[in-house]
């Protein structure tokens, strides 16, 4: 009797297929889902892309709407189903693999299609009704996967750095806080792994937040590249079949509905063409990741031991280190860190290539792109934030393995130069490496300082800072 | 009131932990399970690497009831839960993350935890009651992580390489019809995309036919050096708590099981620590992508246009190429392709660190090598089996172009350099260049060959191929 | 017989060695000679590195003379010295291999031991008299190899950044010109190397001008990161052994001398390790080689033909192009420009391992950095100068290839889309590919628009741009 | 008057141009020398390189002649022009930029023109006088670049290759000699940079030669597939112009001359375009590079310190260390090998770009893959033997540090697992831990086991192999 069909025919110019009645998407989604089966994950993991899509489409309509090319109703119907993929109510119907060709027409038909059927049914249509409302006539008006795909992908971009800043941030306070803690903890500083002069183990700890603080700034820089939208380019930049009023307008309009300052790429033929910006981004997030990773490199050796190693620091243990080795503990958050960093310096280098490869009018690889990028975003906020909370909070300092350190050292021989010069100071240093005893102890034997003016070369407080030296030294 | 509990508490070193009653995994994968909250992808999604340690975790305990270290009814217990397992009836327990600290010991954990609730179950005992059959002192017995997680990584890959080169050979029988289809296709062949001498469309599509059977033979040799395991090498390669016979034997017990001939690595400590294998197959990975990559950047060539391109082939369409240019249909199929050789050969760059990051006795970022290699091993199957189906087997040529473009070409004039010399024959080409006129008019015209001659020396069975050139022409 | 001696004798802490008697250099840099025999290229090839060291160790032995550290008549030597450093003329005395061990502590030396043996010169003294004046005591007072080294570095790349930068205004006011004489050639323009809708040849030009104009912008922002100096960090970054108010008056003195705009790194300790700037600017280096690669692919693919390629555009013959086909002309000049940027990306990779490499207190390996990072800026730098005289500057169009193409094109009917609808367009676009026929002769016989609106709607100058569309259209 | 004149005149499409009167090279390469200025290397550096070239020419040579295309007088004087370039007297002649645009055109026609000139002299024809001798008719005779140019590089890399693999071994034999000194030093091993069981210091040495070993023959297999030929393939591999006995010829020819058992490819038209070997050569030299790096990272923390550090081994001192601190010795030599791996890694980067790059017949981009490989073959080599000579054979350990580590460790509580469990091990490992105390020590106090079995368990011969446990124990 009235049983729901399953399926609705959509047609294309390939010919026509069945849509699952159910779906949102629609013919071009699934010639896109047959022909890239590739790595079983669809876009619907990047929710921020997503929403980007929508917040476009609804900027679109509107700026449409306003120059009179599209009526009200319609207007109101996609704005009414762009809001509903804003609030996350259909990312499911978001399908097509992450990595497809097409330069990214499939997501932008896969969004088309959501957009217009989900428009349909609020004006009471079937889904698949298109003489009512079109994907592409109406959805896409204005536009061309070849402007809303890279302007998604900014966008979507942009967010995600600031939510990466926010967690390289969270990841810097933990840091000045042991710096803080550790401010008086002396140690040997080491250059090239042999022990060189001391320094505090909070500066040591105060360097990773310094690092992470300019980073941030780095990727604030970047972002403002970054926020150059596309909209109004169309097909190869030239703007065809836009109004000449459209492209400030929907800026003006996705600016207020995003939250984002984005303004027009000033030339939209090279805008359309070009991946400067996210080659630049993805080597601004391969610097994060270098220095994380260095970070991590450092905590692991600082943390080595616990008896056969250098055993300056305790990371927090985590879980038990080994299947075979009762009590073990690895220092597995550092790991886990180091491995993002490789990604994300693996995924530039899958950038560099699909940057690379653009040809004549537009880049078809930006798919791969964002991919990459935002892998590599995802993944270094989860980084941070893991560092942060389960290992970086928790260190503990062993103090008197650090103050030893520094006293029985050859290298604060360094700081008796200015007193003592460089042939007596190098005499000194093989000598103590030699007999194993003690710079401090040879220096008095040899008269060469008072125990004096030894003593205060030797405060911590002079060791670790520039200081006045008499002249009479020089 | 006798309701199922919802948990239980199981206990490691850090303290007691409630574990989900219906889960199999146990405490030592739930700290993972926290500590690693990094891609939202557990390793589940890799069957082969279940499969390889549920087939290692089997042999081991036929080995260790051979040698009288584990008696029957454990070790029985244990090879049926590894069969599960290895039936893909328990991968939704394998739960830990792609991406994560402590050199694989979460994974290996991960198994020898499924594995000692499951045979616990088998035996009528509860979930958790490791007292029975532990998952460290029994499953894991013989073993350390740092033997099984490689051991796991290169029977996995094995697994995946001769699936790879499956699909390659698919593809290239894909090329080696169309090479006969094309056989008798003259066309101009190009160098530095100059046109350059003749050849047949035959011969282009057979280069990449050959081009495949020899990475499939580079593949082959590859999968040699990547079936060495490691069992038998416990902590750090010195065999620790094995006993002497058991590296022998679990290594027969394992060929057996998995159907690969593996053979253990010839010095334990040195394979512990090595990642050259890795690298090396990184390295076969992506010389495969790569010249995958130079076909698809070939295909996408000869298909351009239709009007204003070299237009020599068509790809059949697949999808409607454009949400503004109707009618457009674009070469999405080696786009895909193209960007999962991108992806190939950033993870190469992944794998580099990662091995080179490997510190003494052991590389504690195999993790993130494994995804890597898996990714690729997995992607480019995907990309060979798609180019097949989807793009290869339906090209079509233009042959009237194609002759057409041999006929007006200026490059036929090298075959005519052994009869009237590299001087006249640059004189020519420049004639016909600059007049547009064709090569072997102006030829005649000068009577630098006699028609017969000229007529003879262009048949494309000559131009395609070496010929005897007569002496007085030399 | 009073006979020059041929050498004198020199000691370090391995003990005496001989020198050859001209020779400016010391015992440490023959030590590096010795140890560090790897490319056979010395750091003379670096000339920007050289003059920055000089510049240094002036500055430094000035700020000294200030605190009252060093007497007038040694800091005298030692600027004159240095001036002669900086004139070039003791280029020839820095041997010490582009490839080092130690942090840059052999080049630093060899700068030392030529200044302090040519400043002795100047006093009367005889090289190698170090009582007098010492390489370590007096030209390396106040610093480290720690600092000097690093500060070197960023001097030398500041300086060849906008070398580059000058370079690449001169390629894009080539490509300016280019696009200004190409204003009314109109062309299709193409996505996914399929033929899309029209455009410029102007336009298309203007691009590459635009894309280099950006860079520029990006290159000297990367050049404001890379002014932060570490003279004042000494040993580790704590400032041991210099006086309070060396840093600020040494980089005073540093600017006034090198005219660079040159500030002290906020966080001393993090500078010295720091490698963060360099890895950055490796990555805007990495962005302009591969958007110059995008051009010179571009230049390569529209000039490919003659007769069997795209044929758009003519690049001037810049020498014969094959040894066996007579009249071939290629593209080598492009050729060679994708080739640097090859390398360029290389060397990006390079960076990110010695940077990702350096470990606690300071990086060991920034000579393989200065090496990668130098041989790049250079390299581009010639590349842009080559494209443009030698290729850019002579490109030819064949305009009446490129307007037929448009004539011809079925990617017109784009433009018709707001006039007859996708569908519409779909269908004509399908039956022009099938038939043959032209765009506008279907839309006429189906009488979809009237000839007058269609030609209106086929002008270039509509064509090309945003336009205005009649409302009754949409 | 009859001075010498100082040019001569000769002719290329592009018209007439001076040649200075003693140059060897022509009117080819003086292009070649305006259009390339980059790097201000010449191929000259490479002479392995313009030996292949020579080898190749001669090879040609009488190849020609016995299929009777030359005549005896012209092939004789070839072959000795030729035999005064294999012995290196024309190098200097050779003066083409390494990084250069043509695919090698430059390259080659260097050849054959400073070929062709220096047997016009040997014939008693001024040079320049090519209608006795051709460079291209004659001596470029039956060949084209894009088989002549290849073949060179592959019997160069082929050589490079024994040449790099004759110093692994001999760095391979000093870890072998120090693996045996160090037989029966015990020591810690080390997972995760935490302490884990031990081990000998012989065991780590030699799996470092082992390692070595290893890469020796990865590499030799390499080589095998690098001996494939171009030879016969002429233009674009169809053997237009050629002979058909002439490849088959000229190969068994070229193994005469150069000594390597060259074969040739069996498809010339895919070995034309194919950069496969190329590639998967340069991902066997990064597997090298990777491996050397780990080794020296791991020598650099084995003899950090000398008190704040691991300790464990003494590099011998090479140069003082540092400008500032007295008395520091650095590890320069394995610093200056890591930064050599990072070179190869980087240059394997540059060969991955510029192989995707080929396009269609040819790639046009193998000068800088050769520049890439031949940079990495060379400095590895260099490397190995630096490393050997002034670190490996030098090192000396600290016999009563690594014993101590061993006695007061935690790891050895692993080996107790067989006889206490792993529970009771990970109780003893915890106490151990927080008192300090041995592990032994608390075994005994909590009688889990005899003084007599404990002793037994905890020999240096048991500890570090696999061992029969008592099946009691398990």
């Amino acid at each position: 009797m009235n049983a729901q069909p399953s399926h609705r025919i959509e047609h294309d110019l390939l010919g026509d297929r069945e849509i699952p009645a159910a779906a949102y998407y629609g013919v071009h989604t699934l010639r896109a889902l047959e022909n890239f089966d590739i790595t079983g994950i669809s876009i619907a993991v990047y929710p921020d892309l997503i929403r980007a899509l929508a917040q476009i489409k609804k900027a679109a309509a509107q700026a449409n709407q306003q120059l009179g090319l599209l009526d009200a109703v319609r207007a109101d119907a996609i704005v009414a189903a762009c809001n509903e993929v804003i609030d996350n109510r259909l990312h499911q119907e978001f399908v097509v693999d992450v990595i497809q060709g097409g330069a990214g027409t499939s997501t932008n038909m896969n969004a088309n299609e959501v957009i217009a059927n989900r428009a349909l049914e609020i004006l009471g249509h079937a889904k698949g009704d298109f003489k009512h409302l079109h994907p592409n006539e109406h959805v896409n008006m204005s536009q061309s996967t070849n402007d809303v795909y890279p302007t998604a992908l900014k966008l979507a971009t942009y967010v995600g750095i600031f939510r990466l800043v926010d967690a390289m941030a969270y990841l810097r306070r933990a840091f000045e806080r042991k710096a803080e803690e550790f401010a008086d903890v002396l140690k040997m500083g080491r250059t090239q792994l042999q022990d060189a002069v001391p320094m505090t183990l909070g500066q040591e700890f105060s360097t990773y937040a310094v690092m992470l603080g300019e980073d941030e700034e780095r990727l604030k820089e970047a972002a403002l590249l970054i926020r150059e939208m596309n909209l109004g380019a169309t097909a190869i930049g030239t703007g065809i079949n836009a109004h000449p009023d459209y492209a400030p307008l929907v800026c003006r309009r996705l600016a207020e509905i995003s939250g984002v300052p984005v303004v027009t790429a000033p030339n939209l033929i090279e805008a359309t063409q070009d991946c400067g910006s996210f080659v630049q981004l993805s080597g601004v997030l391969k610097r994060v990741a270098v220095k994380l990773s260095k970070v991590c490199n450092d905590l692991r050796l600082l943390s080595s031991g616990p008896r056969a190693g250098f055993g300056e620091i305790n990371l927090p243990p985590r879980q038990a280190g080994s299947s075979i080795m009762p009590g073990k503990v690895n220092p597995v958050i550092p790991e886990v860190v180091n491995q993002i960093a490789f990604e994300v310096i693996g995924n530039d280098t899958t950038v560099t290539f699909a940057a690379e490869a653009g040809q004549l009018q537009l880049n078809a690889f930006e798919p791969i792109i964002a991919h990459s990028l935002f892998k590599s975003v995802l993944h270094l906020g989860k980084g941070c934030k893991t560092l942060a909370d389960y290992c970086v909070d928790g260190i503990t300092a062993n103090r008197e393995t650090l103050r030893a350190s520094v006293e029985r050292s050859i290298g604060i021989v360094t700081a008796l130069n200015p007193y003592i010069g460089y042939a007596n100071a190098t005499e000194i240093a093989a000598e103590a490496h030699l007999s194993g005893r003690g710079v401090a102890e040879i220096v008095l034997e040899r008269k060469l300082m008072s125990p004096e003016q030894l003593a205060d070369v030797l405060r911590p407080e002079v060791l670790t800072r520039p200081q006045m030296i008499p002249t009479q030294a020089a």
